[in-house]
């Protein structure tokens, strides 16, 4: 078992003035315990982005049409998308999986197999987009289940590949709307201060989200026999990245977080496992009020704040160099005895 | 000529919601501008680290002891520095200028010419450390110009190798000193709000430095004919690194800064040409209230903030990444038209 006075002593020893490298030493620290190594190493960084629609983006309260949940995964494919240029950049894996698009995908373009999967997507699909929540469960236990299982089964076939890092992105058009709600429903922080412009809404366009969430919650509340929130909220790809999270910290993966709709993922999740909080790090903050809220209740410290909202993970894509910066530092710097440096501390 | 205008209409029509990239974007803005090109390209990147000994550490204005500026140039020669670990992570090339170490550096660990510069020192000595500035200027004019042309002439180098990007970093036991000063004097803020802990001092120790600092600013104001400021408080180190910047600038050179010292060279070397400002882009904030206030002072916007305080331009190397994802986006990402997406904005 090593324990974070080891970690500590092994930080406080390289060549450096203490504490000097900031966040990358407390970063270090949790990447040692969560490894259970004072020499961790980072391998095979994955990236796995679900998709699926929502019923509630009938309601008008996205600003981005419902088709482009799908005409940017087909984009993914041919590599074009932000999520794309980030992954080759930092040497990560991209995993596409489909499990509520609302279209059916050309087949020329859909994965055949395991090994099949760069370029294509990944057909797991479990329904054409969700039920609207605002006058009935988004899905069935049954399809929370089977969301649950996929998204575990993913992460599981990129943990035998001998990864032990993994990110997770999301497509799916009004997906803040069910964030919104998670937010607010398990933090008891009040829903006005949980609904943002998401993809580009203006002040009325805000306003009708908010109501429509509102009525939305009050028909949940209403309820006598209530399904779990998430069942009744989320998104199909919501479910799976939940799934997937609570798989990688059953693996002691380290899990890749930005966004307001993984950052909710996460909320789900640690309700479920808590371990997953202990796994996961947090590589963005954007400038959306909810989403900094949503941290802040957390505790969660974020590496960047880019001002990135283009959602597909992308702000924890481009936070993994620092990731792996706090690796490189307590495997790669000298200590103070053998570099035969005064130790000045 | 290139205009705001034309890139900001490239990267608008990105296949993203306007906006959602966001530093990215104004930094791709400031690169193309610099670059004069929609398609900007990072090329040779380059670490140069200045080292000098300080007159005024004789003061017991530092927590460390002198030695600890050969010691650490000596490290670095080994690769089991901060600086060494940054730079082999991002392909960064390292190169080491001795232009005023207290210090005789064994043979073996000189450079012997231009090309023999991995690993090793390039010797530039101009003194064996600046004089004492309580008493006396910290150099003579001569010395002033002979440690700009140095730096100049070290990016000259560079830049001919076809390196269009370049990071500052430093190493001299005491130099937060003379950035305070330089920051007092430059900025017109009070003396008290410009001094810091340094690599380590407590209260008693802070409050004998602003002493010691206050009374080396009276004896230099209550001069009839004074050396410009830079001449009178700077390390050799800076003094070459300011010339360097002004280089870079005059090449159209990206500059990399991060850190107290190196953010006082900016405003040097922007007070002799104020196009450095245009060419420079700020890595890294600390938590030191004098870095913020200097770099709120600058109207600059810094990249990351991640408690680093180790000095050597680690801040400036960390941040390299998110250069590089700057330019990916502008050159990589596909449009709207092309990707066949709904533009949703």
């Amino acid at each position: 078992m090593i324990t974070i006075d080891q970690i500590q002593d092994k930080i406080d020893n390289l060549n450096k003035p203490k504490g000097s490298l900031g966040r990358l030493e407390s970063l270090a620290t949790q990447i040692c315990m969560v490894q259970q190594t004072l020499k961790p190493r980072l391998s095979h960084p994955c990236h796995i982005l679900f998709a699926g629609d929502h019923g509630i983006q009938r309601e008008g309260v996205s600003f981005s049409p419902r088709e482009v949940t799908w005409q940017q995964m087909i984009n993914y494919t041919r590599g074009g998308g932000g999520v794309n240029m980030f992954c080759r950049q930092h040497g990560f894996k991209l995993l596409l999986v489909d499990v509520g698009v609302d279209y059916d995908f050309p087949e020329k373009i859909l994965a055949t197999g395991i090994t099949d999967t760069e370029r294509k997507i990944v057909n797991r699909k479990i329904a054409y987009g969700t039920k609207n929540f605002l006058h009935e469960p988004a899905m069935t236990k049954e399809e929370w289940d089977r969301a649950i299982v996929i998204g575990s089964k993913q992460v599981d076939a990129w943990y035998r590949e001998g990864s032990n890092i993994i990110s997770f992105g999301e497509m799916g058009i009004a997906n803040t709307s069910p964030s919104s709600v998670v937010m607010h429903l398990l933090l008891d922080i009040p829903l006005e201060k949980c609904v943002g412009a998401g993809s580009g809404l203006d002040e009325a366009g805000i306003q009708h989200k908010l109501d429509v969430l509102r009525q939305a919650v009050a028909n949940y509340k209403s309820l006598e026999d209530r399904p779990p929130l998430w069942q009744y909220f989320c998104g199909l790809e919501m479910a799976a990245t939940v799934g997937g999270m609570i798989r990688a910290a059953e693996h002691n993966m380290l899990i890749l977080v930005d966004g307001f709709i993984m950052t909710a993922c996460v909320l789900i999740a640690r309700e479920i496992n808590p371990d997953v909080m202990k796994c996961t790090i947090f590589g963005h903050c954007g400038d959306e009020d909810g989403h900094k809220r949503m941290l802040d209740a957390m505790g969660a410290e974020p590496l960047l704040n880019l001002g990135l909202r283009l959602g597909e993970g992308t702000g924890a894509l481009c936070a993994f160099p620092i990731v792996q910066s706090a690796v490189n530092m307590i495997n790669e710097m000298d200590n103070f005895q053998h570099a035969k440096i005064t130790k000045y501390f």
